[in-house]
């Protein structure tokens, strides 16, 4: 069980949390508990270590940052223990969690013996996610959002039958039900659906918690800590089979408003350019998604990208000190655009779904700037204005809407 | 250097502490510093043990709470370094330092090996106070206020020359300053005067650590972190003969009103009596202090005595308990008592200290209701009102008044 820094934000949470764990315990479970640090108080440590040095040291960052969840699974423990379970908190460095380094470190091996012995003994066992200890034997600590991962990673070490990360919203949903009242909430997802959708901007799970889970083959479960009701299950595609889930064409529908698109004009015809132009942006560490060529052979052409908004500025000047090298008129750059894509393992064997997005837009008059697409997914780039009425008609088009709304 | 929690308590103070963790260190000198957590943060944490379970568990407490220390020490650590400094934490499992158990623990042993080799490479330790680590590999905590014993134990086992504890204080004063204007701070006491002036109120530092220091011998400086200026030195008596430094016969006047009187009236004249009054008192683990037996033989008499105020209701329902064996006629309490102490050295070798004491409150008409006496001590109970005015008197008496008002 992992709970995240809102379900851990106070006493009063964290005594809802234990009443969590101990119902686990009562039906037999063998039960470890991955806890985040209080809602707001990572932030302020952050900001604290900024404080004392704009460019903090890293080690010296960890080991205050990771203090949070040490004081979160303390809390807990003695919470559970106030109850009469037998409950203990173990911290990384006392597993250990062995981590690759400072700040936003990977796990490279978590040591499962002490929380066997815990179970042996029908105990719980309290871990602060987020962190490890380095081979020198310091604190570390795994990056933001990294307690998901300690969670998975930790499921993985004890060979457990499910990893639940209990979240403030109740599951995965077809799309934002801010957007589509009539969004459903899914009772299972695959691991590659669910990473193709927080690559576009469903962030319900860390994306590294996803693929280790993936790799893995554990199955996680996404859930609600405030409603007493199962989430969504993400598994592999077999175990969705095997369980006689519902399976839709496309799973759902996401949208993601942190792209920026970026036209070079009057590129010259020839051989090279395209090199010329995203080597600098490699360089500089930018991923470019969307890309599209427009002109005919032997006249300039037009090249159309996009990049995350926090780039844009970075990519512009890298282009522009490229500008000798690629040779182009103009560069003209557009924040006001959303990629909305739709997600599904459907697609894999159905060749029709693009067909149907780009019809389904085109019937209401939106105008696509720019597509990708991947084994399960199309992305539209569209113009920001458009993203309510884009995601809705999408969401009915592949038959996604409840029945009622929530 | 060991700095308190008000000398750590925000960044702006941190890095004034981590300029004077400089100074030290461009003066040639190898610095181990020991911090306390923020000041008001040991609170916030207990506090939220409190809540999550009033009978909380102490191994959990201790990870709670032992996190205070690690923010500031990797705070101090992250400023040190932005200075240009090769400054690095070890928390107390690091090191380690060596506690016996849980909340409350003594210190068994700290291992130098580490610090040396800070200390070899021209580097800075910075170790968060407060904590270790049990025989069991858990965190542990000293007690409140053991941040001053950290320091001390450290000092020891690097060997250090002193160990500097900064405060917000400027030193150990003759008086009280608040009473006191005239009141004088001490350029140096020793050891034995420290924990007497201790034990009856003046709480510069935590007792444990002055005893920790006799012990080894090891030299204490009290000083501001927030005046430029020396503090006091706490050393051994032979130490003050060698640095010629100023001697007086009281060193100190000190006042604690956390005392309560308690009489016993109509006790029976036989024997057995004072034990059955102690007895209970002593399975109750309440430290009686001033004895006074008042009374002739052959009649009943009255026993009036001292405990710490907050012992006070705990003792009466003792002495209930144990009415019918002790057999006395009433329980008289007050709490409207101070018990005003005397403390010097120099009372070894001269005996008329106490008549001095006696005779100058005398003088002023204050009734002196129970006397004890140490070697180095004399206290008396007067009645609270008479605080200030005793004190006072009792300054002027031993010549402690300054030249000027400070």
């Amino acid at each position: 069980m992992k709970f995240g820094g809102t379900s851990m934000a106070g006493i009063e949470r964290i005594r809802h949390v234990a009443a969590l764990v101990k119902r686990e315990a009562d039906r037999g479970n063998q039960v470890a508990v991955v806890v985040s640090a209080m809602a707001g108080e990572t932030d302020r440590l952050v900001q604290m270590c900024r404080e004392a040095a704009p460019l903090y040291d890293p080690r010296e960052y960890d080991v205050v940052v990771a203090s949070g969840e040490q004081v979160t699974s303390g809390l807990l423990a003695i919470t559970l223990t106030g109850m009469g379970l037998n409950a203990r908190s173990y911290m990384g460095w006392q597993l250990p969690i062995r981590a690759s380094g400072h700040s936003s470190a990977l796990i490279d091996h978590i040591e499962a013996s002490i929380l066997e012995g815990v179970f042996e003994k029908g105990g719980i066992a309290v871990i602060p996610g987020f962190q490890g200890v380095t081979p020198e034997g310091d604190l570390a600590t795994l990056g933001r959002g990294g307690s998901d991962t300690s969670a998975v990673a930790l499921a993985v070490a004890v060979e457990a039958d499910r990893c639940d990360i209990y979240t403030d919203v109740e599951g995965v949903f077809t799309t934002d039900p801010r957007i589509v009242p009539r969004a459903r909430k899914l009772e299972a997802i695959t691991y590659e659906e669910m990473l193709e959708l927080a690559s576009v901007g469903a962030k319900v799970l860390q994306t590294r918690s996803v693929g280790l889970a993936m790799r893995y083959n554990m199955p996680l479960q996404v859930l609600s800590s405030f409603e007493d009701q199962p989430g969504t299950l993400i598994v592999g595609d077999e175990k969705i089979e095997e369980l006689h889930m519902e399976r839709q064409l496309v799973t759902g529908i996401a949208h993601d408003k942190n792209e920026a698109r970026i036209t070079l004009t009057g590129l010259p015809d020839k051989p090279g350019t395209v090199a010329a132009i995203f080597a600098p942006l490699a360089e500089a560490n930018v991923n470019v998604d969307m890309i599209v060529q427009s002109g005919r052979a032997g006249e300039t052409s037009d090249l159309t990208f996009t990049v995350p908004t926090a780039a844009l500025a970075h990519s512009v000047a890298a282009l522009e000190k490229a500008k000798a090298a690629i040779g182009f008129a103009a560069i003209v750059t557009d924040t006001n655009v959303v990629k909305i894509s739709a997600v599904g393992i459907g697609m894999r064997s159905n060749a029709g779904i693009a067909a149907k997005m780009f019809e389904t837009l085109a019937e209401r008059g939106i105008n696509i700037l720019a597509i990708s697409t991947s084994e399960i997914k199309v992305s539209v780039l569209v113009p920001e204005d458009y993203t309510e009425l884009a995601v809705r008609v999408l969401h009915t088009a592949f038959g996604l809407d409840a029945k009622e709304a929530a």
